[in-house]
């Protein structure tokens, strides 16, 4: 298996084509996936083929430039309509991420009302590219940022430090580095030694299947364990911080990230262990204040509950896991309000989960209040 | 599928057999198991073919009828140290429940010392169902302790009570209506509406397999849910109280049970949401008082946490769900301090979590201090 550098990138050999890797069958599988349309792009992440809330805010963004691919003849008011309602498309695929709007909002505003067709593809080529760019530039900054954290705890123990995180905020989540493991990546890098507990993120297994094979990748020290068994290691001292990605977080600082966030991160408090947030900006959700109450919670199948996903001899299997009939609910998140987030670690740096440091290192989202 | 309505008893036709349902496979297959020998039961015990903390302790007490049947042409002394020696190793076969020891050591302090191979044997086999006996009248009075509370609940909201637990403590977890799960056949009974929602309880989702099946079975609504899930609905108001069982719960109120109780537990009290432990009072240690230092935790084997367990087209099948080549950590249990549990519901009542109303309602334990 030789994976791209990237998760999601235009087709060098054809650039009418988005190219993504298959995140269900990782990593056990290496699939490409070809994408041609805006329509098939909003059904690969309304299926989690691509995941995560950085590299789904990319897939947009190139989704977009798909959707405009489309419109190479049409008049500019045929064009404009087209645009907006394959970004209604792309932002209705999944309801939590705020990056999907985010980037479909920013692909609008540049490039409904362009007149030329090629002048139009070109621009949203142009800016799909961007955000991609910038998504690695962002998770960068965010490793530096966190690193300091990591430093700072190993200067003090002199031990290797125990990092906790949960579901994948690594490279596959966004398209390099990812946010929660940039930190963790940039400390290796650095030759601080330091050692993982993934978390196995059920029912998807992301942690278990995604984190735990990238960090191995990379050489990081790492040990699975069943979602259940975060408090007893959070209660006896074995972790240092917990650190997590985002999918959306308010303003004001509550975050909404993957099922069973929260309980880790107030049994963290609950044991004086401090719990990151790591995002870029594209994750934050300037008009919303109360994530609790206003964050909209994607309810996924329940077999996705009582099934499990793995390999068998080489093959994808999904055997019931369950008594048989069983009634399952299926919570693709959860927010974790501000009050037990220590900090929040975006690519301009860490600042307090309030709105007042939020809009200190974000002033141009004061304006949308 | 026809189950006994016991988990382990004493073969009618060969009273030198004690039969267990085999656990593991349920409620996919049933199959009883016969055993034969106190090795073979430590061995049963060890590998989770019988589980549960009242059940194993039953499974020890006829362990040490089977213990007692091979020493039937022995001399005393010769068979108290076949006893004794019987008695360390179904005593060692788990390390975190106590019913274990107050199984074993209960057998001892009635059989060592009898002259009489007969004798001997009659009188273990008389304690074993004496122990089994007492396990169903405990959790019945429990259940009649534990309706109260969801009485209670639906006199005051008119509503369909919401019930939350953990794992399985549930009648195969004992010998009949089980602890956490006996108020609810109590008030289903009684026709009070409830709804349970189960956690699946990786790694080995007693709670999916088990305690749904139970519940089904029984007619009581349930819904499984991810282990995860269980904050987000603690937080959003959906749970009226948690209620699960205990493996060893010290006089002082600490309550070791299933891996994922305390988080379960914390987030309850953060979001005000009752904390019960059902347990029978041998499930209660009276030597011990601080229950995060001293109770063992049992560490499984790692495979369980990078494997499922589940069912394919009736095969029984174990996939890889984590990525190849990973470490993992496997707790079985966790402990919950006293300061988030609201009460603790034994056969003689509902109390606090402190040692004086423990002390209060089983004044025997204070001689053990």
């Amino acid at each position: 298996m030789t994976p791209a550098s990237r998760t999601i990138w235009i087709d060098s050999d054809d650039p009418t084509v988005v190219v993504a890797i298959e995140q269900r069958l990782l990593p056990f599988e290496y699939v490409e996936v070809p994408i041609r349309t805006s329509s098939e792009m909003t059904q690969v992440i309304a299926d989690m083929v691509v995941r995560g809330a950085g590299c789904i805010g990319v897939s947009a963004g190139y989704g977009m430039y798909l959707a405009a691919l489309a419109t190479a003849h049409m008049d500019v008011t045929t064009a404009d309509e087209s645009l907006r309602r394959a970004g209604a498309e792309l932002e209705a695929s999944r309801p939590t991420a705020v990056n999907l709007t985010w980037a479909v909002q920013r692909q609008l505003g540049a490039i409904l009302g362009i007149e030329d067709g090629e002048e139009r593809i070109a621009a949203a080529k142009a800016l799909a590219e961007t955000i991609a760019d910038e998504d690695v530039a962002y998770c960068a900054a965010i490793g530096q940022h966190g690193l300091g954290i990591i430093e700072e705890i190993h200067e003090r123990t002199g031990e290797t430090v125990n990092i906790m995180t949960h579901c994948n905020a690594g490279w596959l989540a966004f398209v390099e580095h990812g946010t929660a493991t940039a930190p963790m990546y940039a400390a290796h890098k650095r030759g601080i030694p330091i050692h993982v507990y993934v978390s196995e993120t059920r029912p998807r297994n992301q942690g278990a299947r995604l984190t735990a094979w990238e960090l191995r990748q990379a050489g990081v020290p790492c040990t699975v364990i069943a979602d259940n068994s975060a408090g007893h290691l959070l209660q006896h001292g074995k972790v240092d911080f917990v650190i997590v990605g985002s999918d959306r977080t308010t303003v004001s600082g509550d975050v909404a990230n993957k099922i069973g966030t929260y309980m880790k991160a107030v049994v963290a408090k609950e044991n004086g262990v401090p719990f990151y947030a790591a995002l870029p900006s594209s994750t934050l959700d300037p008009l919303l204040h109360d994530g609790v109450a206003e964050i909209p919670i994607e309810e996924r199948d329940g077999t996705e509950v009582t099934r499990a996903t793995g390999y068998l001899n080489g093959e994808h299997v999904e055997p019931e896991t369950a008594a048989p009939g069983s009634n399952a609910a299926n919570f693709g998140f959860d927010v974790t309000p501000r009050r037990y987030v220590t900090g929040i670690i975006s690519e301009r740096g860490i600042c307090e989960a309030s709105e007042e440091a939020i809009l200190g290192l974000y002033p141009e989202f004061a304006d949308a209040k």
